[in-house]
């Protein structure tokens, strides 16, 4: 999407060919600011300190690592090892496993000579990969979006809620959640963001705000605690999250609060629209609630927050007294029951097994069958 | 409560009998500091400046404001100005309102030479009452702490969930919706709090925390986000909160976010008290979604937050992009059939007219007749 009115994507690989360009994503949204990796240590510092990620991305730049390693030594034991190094970056990151298994897979067969040339054009594919599977998920979307229009009456302001950062920032473009939003908005929908906060990262209010800002999206940064206020006065047309997993039943799990804004969306009449590329869905469980361990992160997330001064200096302060200690889950289960429908790449579906089946009935089939 | 081990209340007259002592609350939670009000002015500006904030505590300051007014100046004419500068402090406030009105029908009629010791005298005499009604409030809750310690089968933790600071800093001492959890905790019943930071203006980690903190209340501190899921996981016996203003209908007004929790607690079984002094039950209104209008407050309070550095400054810092705008809303309406029950200084009710009528048949009957 768009940055300072230019077309930019959270990747790509350097003019030159030598090295790879990402946004450095520790520094939003008091600064953009791109940074040259070189070698396959940058890359590897470059997931695990946080430059970049969200699964999509971290498999991207992973893919990319590969390729820099085998632009300085294409060898066997080299290949190896670059791939040990990256997998160890994040290890709980499903798609940075995939998209590891897929570089080794396509660059192993091939000679040394062939390797550095094979892995740029691959790593490549995936991301435009990505690209095409959050383009469709947008367009799917979309309909939801003109549908929600066509009820309005189509006047006035169609205004979403969205949680979290599930936008292009953690993808390689378009994002998930965010696809429709920038599809609905490219089309000439006037739509308008409540954009949470999302504590404690805030992820909702640094990157989400400052996505929508740049490619031009009307949005308005709110706590958490107002989304049901504004469901309750008719002020959210429809809620759009992404998930980190979503259960073959279609139990969501995502960012904490993800719950509390679907149980106002139920309780108000207000569509509640989950977006997922379908490697997310987590076929071998069911209950959300029992088979999904929430992980548990430090409580300084809660207590410290970062932020930038009057004179522009990026400073951390706490909040809390000394002596009070902090609870920090990640994540929450929002049940299917409070699941409007699913949007997947290949459409959208109620968030039930049928549901899914219908849309994945060879992916559902393999998995039941593994 | 305690402070450092020693009982405090939130205001008193000075122990030389010229001033009053009050604790600045805006260096909470990370500097404990008393100031002492000599004059009219210091009292108006402790309101204003919200050294004192909290309903109660604002009529208490207000009351001894007219005090420290009579002890410079006790003519007819003081006394006028004197009420009408603190009035204006906080217009929208009831008990300020409240307190004021009733200082001055029991100082107009006496001579200005009885006017400063029956102003100290009714000034102490309102913060008693104040102390009175929340003790009770405490006396009713606790019931309910001890129903929910038996339904656990007395063991483990009792585990209670607020939103907010409804504590003794709102007040002069024990404070509304925290008033069952310290008679709990001095009970011996093993209480731990979730204590909801409360966005934007965090009051629950600086001021609710600070208070269980220091009353050796254990406690934790967790994002708004969070307690829907704690809730799906039995981890929350029962949720108990303040409200500015309760419809007879049994509607609860209160901080932004109140609503979300309460939806949470039905979709989970658990109990949702409300604690009330009866002067907030609105009697002319019922339904809160439609009569009561919801202030819009500055959306620097969600951009702009206020911390302590490594170093022990207190710092502010912006966390949104430059360019995007932010909403803000101060309280949110819970309809009645959320509410398990009300707890008031005359028992608890079911949050219905006919449980508040039963409480309070006379208030109720006066209100109908006004």
């Amino acid at each position: 999407m768009k940055v300072n009115g230019t077309p930019t994507r959270t990747i790509w690989r350097a003019e030159d060919g030598a090295g790879v360009e990402i946004i450095d994503q520790t520094k939003l949204p008091h600064a953009f600011v791109t940074t040259r990796l070189e070698t396959l240590d940058d890359a590897a510092r470059a997931i695990k300190d946080m430059l970049v990620r969200g699964a999509p991305l971290i498999g991207a730049t992973a893919a990319y690592g590969m390729a820099l390693a085998m632009r300085a030594d294409s060898s066997d034991e080299a290949l190896t090892a670059a791939h040990d190094q990256l997998y160890a970056t994040r290890p709980t990151a499903v798609n940075l496993r995939w998209a590891l298994a897929d570089m080794k897979r396509v660059l192993s067969p091939l000679s040394p000579s062939q390797r550095e040339n094979a892995a740029w054009l691959r790593a490549a594919e995936l991301c435009d990969e990505d690209v095409a599977i959050n383009e469709a998920i947008g367009d799917h979307g979309l309909d939801l979006f003109g549908e929600a229009w066509e009820k309005k009456g189509k006047t006035g302001t169609l205004n979403a809620l969205t949680h979290c950062n599930a936008g292009w920032l953690a993808t390689v473009d378009w994002g998930t959640a965010l696809a429709p939003i920038y599809k609905a908005h490219d089309a000439g929908l006037p739509v308008h963001v409540w954009v949470d906060e999302t504590r404690p990262r805030s992820q909702g209010a640094s990157l989400t705000a400052w996505e929508l800002n740049q490619h031009g999206v009307p949005h308005t940064v709110i706590v958490d605690n107002v989304g049901g206020h504004l469901m309750q006065h008719g002020m959210v047309d429809l809620c759009i999250v992404g998930t980190d997993r979503t259960t073959a039943a279609g139990d969501v799990c995502n960012k904490i609060g993800t719950y509390l804004k679907a149980l106002a969306a139920h309780d108000n009449g207000v569509p509640f629209y989950v977006a997922l590329p379908s490697p997310t869905i987590d076929w071998s469980i069911k209950d959300g609630l029992k088979d999904i361990p929430i992980e548990e992160r430090s409580g300084e997330e809660v207590s410290v927050i970062t932020g930038r001064t009057e004179s522009g200096e990026v400073v951390s302060v706490t909040i809390t007294p000394e002596g009070s200690p902090c609870g920090n889950w990640g994540f929450d289960v929002t049940p299917a029951r409070y699941v409007t429908a699913l949007v997947t790449e290949r459409g959208v579906c109620r968030a039930t097994e049928e549901g899914l089946k219908s849309l994945f009935p060879d992916v559902a089939g393999n998995a039941a069958a593994e």
